[in-house]
Parts: C-alpha cells; sequence; structure tokens
C-alpha cells in the first residue's frame, strides 16, 4: 500500500492547535480519537533525530478526557481499573489499563485525579467515553461523564524543562514524573503534568479552552527560538524503541493487561471491585501464555506495518506476531514490538518475522532499546 | 488545509477488501471506526456520475457491526433506541437512531434482526460495542455482545439489481427495501439487505468471513464488466443530495434526534425502558428548536467543509451551521447539510453561511435534492 490521501471532514475533527501544525509544515497525520494526529513534520527520521536533541511542541489534543465528576466518582474509577488506587492522591497521574469482563483490554489511559471526586482520563484510540457512560447508566451511579473542552499539548525533548521554565517559570522544574501542578497562562490556571508519549522527558499542558489553544502554541514556539524548537509529534521509532505501547496496534481487545506486559498495573487482589477481576484472577495466578516483547529484526529497512507480520519457528510454527516495526538509525537495526507465545519469549531467542517482502530473522530481547 | 498523508498503521485497520479496493486505484480514504474507507477513485465527481448512470462495489466493512445474542437481546435492543421495535420481525433492518441520557445521539445504526434473540447492530463511526457492553455490564444483562467478522459490502447504482441477480440468482430481486434474505455464496450464507448510502438503489451484502471477501469481490467485478461496474464508495456529493447524514459530520452528542430530523424514528410514548427517554418525552412534545436543512448556498464550487461554517442572518446573528457541503454538477449549486434555529428554517428563507472563502448567500430549501 502506497501512502494515501485523507479526505478531510467535520468529523475528523480538527484541534485548538491545527493552525499552528499547518503552519510548521505537517506532512502527514493519523486519526486517533475522531481527532486530527500529525504523524510527520520533515521525515520520520529527522524529527527522531531532532526529538533527542532537542526540544518538540505536540498537538495531542486527540488524547481526548473523560471527565469524571461527582459523589460515586472514586468508585467508579476503581471499578474501571485493576489497578489498585486506594493511595492515589489528588495531584497524581496513574497508567491505568481498562479491560472488559473477559480482562480484554478497552483502553490504556492515563487518570489524572484532580480532587477526591474528580478525574480526567486521558485516554488512547477508543472511544471510552461510551463505555463508562453506559456503566453509569446501567448502575445509576451518581457521577457527570462528560468529554470536556480540554486538548493536551505536549513540549517533549531534552530542552523541554528549559523550554517549559522560560513560559511557566522555574517551579515547572520541580514537577516530578507523573504528578502535575497547576500553572498561570494568561490568567487561566493550566494542569501540567511530567508525562508523554516518549522517553525523551517532558510535560503534558492540559489546555482548558480552545481559545487558549494558539495563543499558548505561539508562546511556546516564540520561547524557544533559541532551543531550536519544532513543531513535533509521537514519533514512530523512538517510542518502538522505547517501548511505548500503541492501543490498536500492540495490543487490542484480543489481549490481557499481562500480554501487554502491564501486569505491573494490575493488582487483582486489592482492586475490588472492578471490572474483569473474575478473569484477570486467574490470568494475575498462572501467568499469560504469550506477552509482549521487543525484536531486533534482521536486514535492511523494513517496510510500514500496517497488519500484524506472522512469526514463527524454524519449522514454519505460528509463535506470535509483530505489531509495529521501523527502521532505528541510533541502533542500526529494525526495532519492533511483539507479541510472543511464552515457548519463544525467553531473550536471546531467534525467531521468523514474515514481512510482506519475505521472512527475516529476528532476535527476542531482554528489554526494548532505549 | 491542502489535502495531507495518511499514515498507515495496524491501528487504521485494512479490510477483507482492501486488496481489491487498491488494484481499483483508490486515490484517498477517511477512517471510520478504526478502519479504512475509500473515498475516492476517479475522482469525486466522476464517481458521482459513475453512481448515478451505472453499478458500483462499495468497501463498506467500516460499518462494523456489534452483535447482541441471548435471552436478554429484544430487550437490550429495545432500550438502546428510541424507535419502538416491537413490530419488528426477524428478516426486517430498522434505522435506529440511539442516545444517551440526555437525549444526544450515540449513533445511528441499522439494526438488523437475525432472530427474536438475535441481532447485529451496523453502527455508524462511534464505538458502540463499548456504550452497549457498558450497559450490560452494569445491568448485568443476559446476553452476549461482540464483534463478528463480518464487513459489508455495497452494490449500489440504477444497475445493482442486475448485477446482484447475475451473482446471486434472480430471487434478489424480491427483496424489499430494509428487509434481508439469506443467499448462497461458495457455499457460505450471505445476509443481503436491500439497503446502503445512496439514493441510487442497491444491496449490501454482510459478508460473514474474512477469507470470503475478495473472492466475492472479484466475481462481482467479473459479473459486471458489461455493466460498467466499478469500485467506489460512499459520494459526498450524492449524499447531501440525497440528505443521507453523516455521524460526527451532521449530528453529534450535542444533537437530538428530532434535531437530526429523525423524529419519526422515535416513539418516545411506546418505546418504554429505552435510555433518553426522560429527556425526548420533553423534546418530542415541544419540538426542536434547531433542525436539520438542506441548503443550497450561492457562488463557485465551495472548499471542503473541515469544521462547522456558521450560518447568521443579514444583520450577523447566529441562526446556524453548515455541516456537510460540494459542488453539485447535477443541480449547479452547493448544496449543503446545515442545522439552522426555527427563526430562519423555513423554506424559502434567505440566510449567510460562513465558508472559509467568505461569505455567500444560502435559501433554505423545503427538502434535500433528489
Amino acid at each position: 500500500m502506497q501512502p494515501s490521501l485523507l479526505s478531510p471532514s467535520r468529523r475528523l475533527r480538527r484541534t485548538p492547535f491545527s493552525e499552528g501544525v499547518e503552519a510548521a509544515g505537517v506532512k502527514a497525520y493519523t486519526i486517533y480519537n475522531h481527532m486530527l494526529l500529525p504523524t510527520i513534520f520533515r521525515s520520520v527520521q529527522e524529527d527522531y533525530h531532532h526529538l533527542k536533541t532537542a526540544v518538540q511542541v505536540w498537538d495531542v489534543a486527540c488524547e481526548r478526557q473523560v471527565e469524571i465528576r461527582g459523589p460515586d466518582a472514586g468508585r467508579l474509577v476503581q471499578m474501571l481499573t485493576p489497578r489498585d488506587l486506594r493511595k492515589m492522591t489528588p495531584g497524581q497521574c496513574y497508567y491505568v489499563p481498562m479491560v472488559d469482563e473477559t480482562g480484554g483490554m478497552l483502553n490504556d489511559p492515563v487518570a489524572v485525579k484532580l480532587a477526591e471526586d474528580r478525574y480526567w482520563i486521558s485516554i488512547a484510540d477508543s472511544d471510552l467515553l461510551l463505555w463508562i457512560k453506559g456503566i453509569v447508566w446501567g448502575m445509576r451511579l451518581d457521577v457527570m461523564v462528560e468529554e470536556p473542552d480540554v486538548s493536551p499539548l505536549a513540549v517533549q525533548g531534552p530542552r523541554a524543562d528549559d523550554l517549559m521554565a522560560a513560559v511557566f517559570g522555574d517551579a515547572i522544574r520541580d514537577v516530578r514524573f507523573f504528578r502535575f501542578g497547576w500553572f498561570e497562562f494568561q490568567g487561566a490556571p493550566m494542569l501540567i503534568a511530567r508525562s508523554g508519549y516518549s522517553r525523551q522527558g517532558g510535560f503534558e499542558i492540559y489546555v482548558e479552552g480552545t481559545h487558549l489553544g494558539m495563543p499558548l502554541w505561539n508562546v511556546l514556539m516564540e520561547a524557544g527560538r533559541g532551543m531550536d524548537v519544532h513543531a513535533g509529534c509521537p514519533n514512530l521509532i523512538e517510542r518502538i524503541e522505547g517501548g511505548l505501547l500503541s492501543y490498536g496496534n500492540d495490543m487490542t481487545r484480543e489481549n490481557t493487561p499481562h500480554e501487554a506486559g502491564l501486569g505491573k498495573f494490575c493488582n487483582t487482589m486489592t482492586a475490588i471491585g472492578c471490572v474483569g477481576r473474575d478473569a484477570l484472577l486467574r490470568v494475575a495466578k498462572e501467568g499469560p501464555i504469550r506477552q509482549i516483547r521487543a525484536l531486533a529484526i534482521d536486514g535492511a529497512a523494513v517496510p510500514p506495518c500496517l497488519e500484524a507480520w506472522t512469526v514463527t519457528d524454524d519449522k514454519g510454527r505460528r509463535v506470535g506476531q509483530v505489531t509495529s516495526a521501523a527502521w532505528s538509525p541510533d541502533h542500526r537495526t529494525n526495532v519492533a514490538i511483539a507479541m510472543i507465545r511464552m515457548t519463544h519469549w525467553d531473550a536471546g531467542t531467534t525467531v521468523l518475522v514474515h514481512a510482506p517482502d519475505g521472512p527475516r530473522e529476528a532476535l527476542v530481547r531482554e528489554s526494548f532499546f532505549s
């Protein structure tokens, strides 16, 4: 499949930052939560090198929020995830796998606790709002569930702290990983968390109010002039190197969190009342029979991974699938995310990846690349 | 915004027909239910003329199905829509607006009744599966809710009956509008309904089993050689002319079915137990204060409608918005779908549409164009 054109329409929502993204010369998009998400500015490789050395501003408005507020909010959020939330306090962000009654993953959002009775769930690519509203209606819970006018803008890269300090002051440097603080921009309070979909460090600014989007974008671009700031976006190569999973690519409703390597975020014994607990108790005890692994795939640059590529042993028996892959300039190999059966998931195992241009040898690794 | 490239990935799912679509020279896509939906083959205008004169085969696999099966299936489906389903029998398809507890539209699917305890809900672009699963979990209903391996393939156009008869036999001609029958293809039963997202007539084949996708595609293409068959897709111009609404474009969760002109599918008095009944009872009684209208917009061809265009009166007061618009070669005007306040929704009213290239006069029409 050749790269194709995307037909724009209102249904593929623009964001508060789209004007800035276009002015910065965006070259391609994906669609995420019915919204435009840039994927390429200069080139995937050029964006990759720049992300690892400088600082980028990302339009990740497509990380839509589900706001949950009201007397039953805490009970509901605990119902939604097998992670034990009892110690979560306002000011914290928790990565929370969410599953259906069979333990199949529905989303892997970040929960942001604003107050004891108020959360934002910052979602991956599925309409989690509908799942939550369905449960609330079915159980007649006392909560309000809405998609607020909140659009995250990420600042990522080794110079992220410097750029953010230039705009929000040095106090931003004290925000710890997966914590947030409130900062002011043009008189409006902004929730800023140390988080983001890269391994290069940085922040996510939860911009509340569409009208503040472009003013903030412009101020960041202006303040970053001397820091080689550029518009960027989640980078395919960097996220695979770092083992950052993508819901819909690397795991789907077919998979449990344990298969996705997220067992450490599941406290099935203590997360009483969560959906999927019955199913996951067994998985937690016995362990999964397949799991996410990092692969290094031999040969020249692989083509884009548009469908799961079958992984076999040397006798042609299916032992898994590759779901994300790209050539890594820094590691001089193809880096990949795969779901591998336990018979072949040990580090050092050689497997065959059946890419569209033919089979290639690949090595199962102990861990991801960065 | 210039047409942009779409970055492909596994998350933007390919369909059982993608190979045929590519071989037919697809030029652009949109994303619909996390899946590729072709939007242009030769050009939007060429596809439009062809659709109105010949016959096309459409990959609408993105109309994903939600299968509901089990003892509580009938009760659940009635709960999901304000349309009274008591007279629905197996073999029928019903267009069923679905709303949340506030009466806001969540989807406008077609419900296909396979048996008293088994339905397929053929969905528009939102993860309705999650809404339904949430309700089922919250209420502990006795039903199975899944996305089956079913991918609709549409055959649309004035010669659709001839092409379908050539493949499935003349009995297909007897299938009435929004009814379905079972036909055989290569030994497999196929549910075929007289329905589809155009005003040119035709069928939707619910292809059960990915492996049957390309064989059926090829047989249809071969059988249609003498009928000028071509790969096609829902056509922007034709659907606006015909007043076929697009969820996410023309109505969203902001709108009630009554605003969307779908009040005739809401039997709020008798659809006892449906979600949103409390909210819709009032709307049904008083009527909406804004509603979908057809507009004819003056001037040369409008640019693509990427965001709602404000509609005002001649004093600049906001009276609505345009959400879909295109130049119609047959009607020699710009055809549009708009949501208009009751003060200005009477046929013959002149309003101003604020398109990105400037304001234009537009006429509110009595009905759509075809």
